[in-house]
């Protein structure tokens, strides 16, 4: 693509930095924010800069937050015995936005995986032990991807605090809401006749 | 969905203004900006930021310009005879980075579209007939889109110019490169053959 203009192809080239934009769309984008008033594309920048670098990062659990210790953590209306293991922030954001979960979390910032070098201290677990048994925490549930990586984080975690008395429970898995049998692969078809509940469960659930 | 920060969930906003951007993928840029290093991230909406402030529209032909005249009207190399005319800045773009035309442009701002209110004085055509009749002009390239809109922009334009010696001239249409007959529309496969080339000038192309 050639540009007779250098601001736009700078714009451009940074725009086509962000995951899954190619020049195309980065050009649409910068178009876009052209034909925005001066004060609107102040207020788009300002955001941004605002956001990397206000944010922190939640003593207590690491999910990201405004202050030091972040708003759910500070909620006194939250379940203080459960807390909910995840890989990152997005996991929160898809789990409050169910708006079905009122206990906390904890971020561990990935998963264990040895082949891209990710041992036990890149991510937030050495403090995990420490939370569990000053807060009274009866409850852990895991809620990581059901990968192999997944797993090996789980029975870790699992294993650092075997001396704990806490209940270590992890998301169901099974077949989507309206997801069809036939699509279906065959771990989880099995997994989900292995794991069936009584119809009353079912009932209740809806 | 739910944000835990303020800070998130501004910037998320600000970037779903984008267009064909929704909550999802604003999420995930934003996301991509906080692992970048806040240097990267001040790069960004610096170059953002230097673009809207500080962009111009070419004096001459209303391209995009980082001064007063753009790079491609005080280019010595293009021939000054010809120009292009197109309904924006993105189809400069897209001929220049086509490398094979090396004449001006003349950026209309949009085309004629009575049921949108844009009539000849919202775009830059006021200029164009001393344009032409200053600067020894000889032939004016109509690359508009093939729209009913396009077409009365084109006729409209020819009125303006009628008593001036310039060869007005329209892209050609036809079945695109590497395009199947069977999937042309009726009307764009008519055309084309009714204005069939010669085979000399189909090898010449090539």
């Amino acid at each position: 693509m050639i540009f007779s203009s250098k601001l736009i192809e700078d714009a451009v080239q940074e725009f086509s930095r962000l995951p899954g934009i190619g020049k195309k769309t980065a050009l649409r984008m910068v178009l876009q924010l052209l034909k925005m008033e001066k004060g609107e594309v102040d207020e788009f920048t300002g955001a941004v800069s605002r956001m990397r670098h206000g944010i922190k990062f939640c003593s207590q659990c690491y999910n990201v937050s405004d202050s030091d210790v972040c708003v759910l953590c500070v909620n006194p209306g939250r379940n203080r015995n459960q807390v909910c293991i995840v890989e990152s922030i997005r996991d929160v954001i898809a789990i409050e936005s169910t708006q079905q979960y009122s206990g906390l979390y904890h971020v561990l910032g990935g998963i264990l995986s040895p082949l891209d070098g990710i041992g036990p201290s890149q991510l937030n677990i050495a403090t995990l032990h420490d939370r569990v048994r000053n807060n009274g925490i009866t409850e852990l549930i895991m809620a990581l991807s059901p990968t192999i990586e997944g797993d090996t984080t789980v029975y870790y975690i699992a294993r650092q605090l075997k001396d704990l008395d806490v209940s270590i429970t992890t998301i169901a898995r099974g077949i989507a809401f309206g997801g069809e049998l036939e699509y279906a692969d065959e771990m989880t078809l099995a997994k989900s006749i292995a794991r069936r509940q009584p119809i009353e469960n079912y009932v209740s659930m809806k």
